[in-house]
């Protein structure tokens, strides 16, 4: 099944940007009557029915539209942009692909890039939600001071993953369900101990992710998952 | 800390090759008398000692030995290579870091690739063993049938991860503890009905890794993750 996307359904716009129109008439040929389905990125599919095959701009009419089912929990990764761009971009396919609700870039002192487009990332989770057949496009927010994710967070569960030989204690254990998350994943080199003294005055709990020294893209989607897996 | 792996160490090869000399002496600028930490890809750790900073063939004698703590379970993977060979090779990366024993490609009724060959997947292991501290290179077996390994399978847990929207069984409550696992990943599009037909009958259970669509690659990781989160 092929999603297509087209963020401003709600607000009345009844055809394909050039891309999806391209893809839909010339590539998967659809014509007048045929029906796809749509997706608004805001939690609803739309059935809709071809009024005009035109690859530069495919116009339809929507003929019934149902909500994506809700999530009594919601996860914020809260982390540091890798070095090499493919591995954080990577990290969001992965995210959205298996659930997340948002994704905040952070400056941590020993992060290795300060400065990163957010477009891109965007393009790549569009994708990947209309991959795994969802409706939601989770938020992105560019690169912002971990200082200021750890004053402003509003989450009821909040964790710093921090590698560190003597931490026992594995985000599995430390959640109650139906909760919003948020973690804060470190660059390579990890946080430095003012950043974890920070978190720790603001609340957090210091988490590990397992036995293994995971990179950072890796122990993000791995957060991910262990956030859905114990709420599913 | 940079790991150097000699896989002859067993058999009395004392120094590094050739890219890992290089690295050692030109960019790392290690000298005689420096200590430097090794492994073997079979489960040992070895601190030794440079006795020729040879750019081209360091030399060095080993002062001591740890052997890698070994798990209680060991988890087989058994998955369809994609058609973008990028994202086999990051499954096989992910899989290493977040910890695998072997990984097993097939040839399915739907997979789209049928040829691979596996040193390139096998340079990925080892880069991904050196950088998550691991000592145990995971075994990489080239396309194989797909009948064939459910065949000759002989863990004592084997699944089949199967996209079935009537599938209550999910992954994590189907396992027991500190047991030999085999999972078996689909192309795109899935397994075949047949397919699934004979894995049931050699005792493979059907099992879901959760209510996302994922990917290949994705699906991979996922099973991967949950058998080590059970475990640890």
């Amino acid at each position: 099944m092929n999603l297509f996307y087209q963020p401003l359904l709600p607000e009345g716009v009844f055809h394909l940007d050039a891309d999806e129109s391209k893809h839909a008439v010339r590539v998967l040929r659809k014509n007048v009557g045929d029906v796809i389905r749509l997706i608004d990125g805001k939690g609803i599919f739309y059935d809709a029915s071809i009024t005009k095959a035109d690859p530069a701009k495919c116009q339809f009419t929507i003929t019934s539209q149902t909500a994506e089912a809700k999530n009594n929990y919601s996860i914020h990764i809260a982390i540091s942009p890798t070095k090499n761009t493919d591995r954080i971009e990577w990290f969001v396919e992965k995210a959205v692909e298996i659930g997340v609700d948002k994704i905040t870039l952070i400056a941590c002192q020993k992060s290795e890039r300060v400065h990163l487009k957010t477009e891109r990332l965007e393009r790549v989770a569009v994708s990947a939600m209309k991959q795994s057949l969802k409706a939601t496009l989770p938020q992105i927010n560019g690169i912002i001071k971990l200082n200021d994710v750890i004053r402003q967070s509003t989450e009821h569960e909040k964790f710093i993953a921090y590698v560190d030989q003597t931490n026992p204690d594995h985000l599995k254990n430390m959640i109650t369900h139906d909760a919003s998350y948020l973690v804060l994943i470190g660059p390579e080199g990890d946080f430095s101990e003012t950043e974890l003294t920070l978190a720790l005055q603001y609340n957090f709990k210091k988490v590990s992710l397992g036995k293994s020294r995971l990179r950072t893209e890796t122990a993000g989607m791995a957060a991910c998952h262990i956030l859905n897996l114990f709420n599913s």
